[in-house]
């Protein structure tokens, strides 16, 4: 870890990474995250399975980057079966201590979703930015729609009291790997998470939406001293 | 109409169209069905415009096919636009007299459902086959899902107490306009239809789903005999 810092925010995804994968046993299937902090995870599952401390793994990666990262370091690859993986460990946008989040500014909100509900347990890692005690502080909720119709559907999240911003990436929309657009939802927190995933759920022309809430069992988010670990039914 | 017999379901779905052709007027922004019933709507739009009855319409299309008869027929063509449209004029495939209905047997239903649900007054139209007392008698509900993860999906749509069929047609996997799966989901009427189409809704991976409840303000359905008309609240 030349180079980094103990209150260095790799260095905390690094240790959150790390923790999660205590969880990874040999003959495994597992879910792989998007994003700055899962691709640590990747890495690490890489030096786990080089080692021979892990074998018989396979990933179903939840976007082309973390697919060719994968690739890259050895671990075989499947896609997401009737079954469903047997964990899955993810990044996040924000996450309360009830282990709600907001994930997708990396744009892999959907794939991630599917293959976290399919899991039997999932862990969340993250470095103490991402913690908030409510959420919408600091990330807007990443929301994919179909690219027909988008202006529609811009308006009716609007009505659903958000401000949603079409996704753009050095001047041209923004395409999922699902080649759909984004609309980047800001809230003013505090807001009804659970009323307004529901209601974006039923918006014709919404893909998916990155609120997760209550689907993580365990969560490892690194300060700079230590890694501390959300758990699903704890009250903090 | 040469050829044609008053029981012929060709027939009925050209006198039902023309009921809800009724409700167009100069003007307006019309939303165009598809399918082999709302084709009917769209050449009868396109024979008003012609006669010149009608003026300064343009149309939102719900698939590329029934664009393209539109575009044959003179019929401007807009996107979707933020305000919506003033009238959408769309076939079923199953209604009952509560005006609740099934869809997508085309494989529009995206598209279709975004449309009608941007529209200030949807019209459905269709033969006196399509009447059901109870959704889910004849019809399947088509469900558009991720190809991502589609077994998986599968599995989900199973525990929901569906019997999902992959659409295949000339054993190739069916692709929607917006290049994704439909997954036909065949079930045991009476069914809960608001539980299904919530729980659908809410099911990661997929993207819509053909369940039409109560957004019709108007229905026509031709008979041999006569066209009824089912009005939303009106207790038949």
């Amino acid at each position: 870890m030349k180079g980094l810092s103990s209150g260095d925010s790799a260095l905390q995804k690094v240790r959150a990474a790390k923790e999660a994968l205590t969880h990874v046993e040999s003959n495994m299937l597992v879910g792989l995250g998007s994003g700055s902090t899962a691709h640590y995870a990747i890495e690490a599952l890489g030096d786990l399975l080089e080692r021979g401390e892990l074998t018989d793994i396979a990933g179903v990666p939840t976007s082309e980057a973390s697919g060719a990262l994968a690739r890259k370091r050895g671990i075989p690859l499947i896609d997401l079966p009737a079954g469903g993986v047997d964990v899955a460990i993810d990044g996040i946008d924000e996450i309360t201590p009830e282990l709600d989040a907001i994930k997708g500014l990396g744009g892999a909100l959907t794939r991630e979703k599917m293959v976290a509900a399919s899991a039997s347990m999932l862990i969340l890692i993250g470095d103490a930015s991402k913690a908030v005690d409510r959420l919408g502080m600091k990330a807007p909720i990443p929301v994919e729609i179909l690219p027909f119709g988008w202006r529609r559907t811009q308006t009716d999240l609007e009505a659903l009291g958000c401000r949603p911003r079409l996704r753009q990436v050095a001047e041209q929309t923004f395409l999922t790997d699902n080649g759909n657009y984004i609309l980047d939802c800001f809230v003013s927190p505090p807001i009804d998470a659970v009323q307004l995933a529901c209601a974006l759920a039923l918006q014709p022309g919404v893909v998916e939406h990155g609120l997760f809430l209550g689907m993580a069992q365990l969560a490892y988010i690194a300060t700079a001293e230590t890694v501390r670990t959300y758990r699903k039914g704890e009250r903090r």
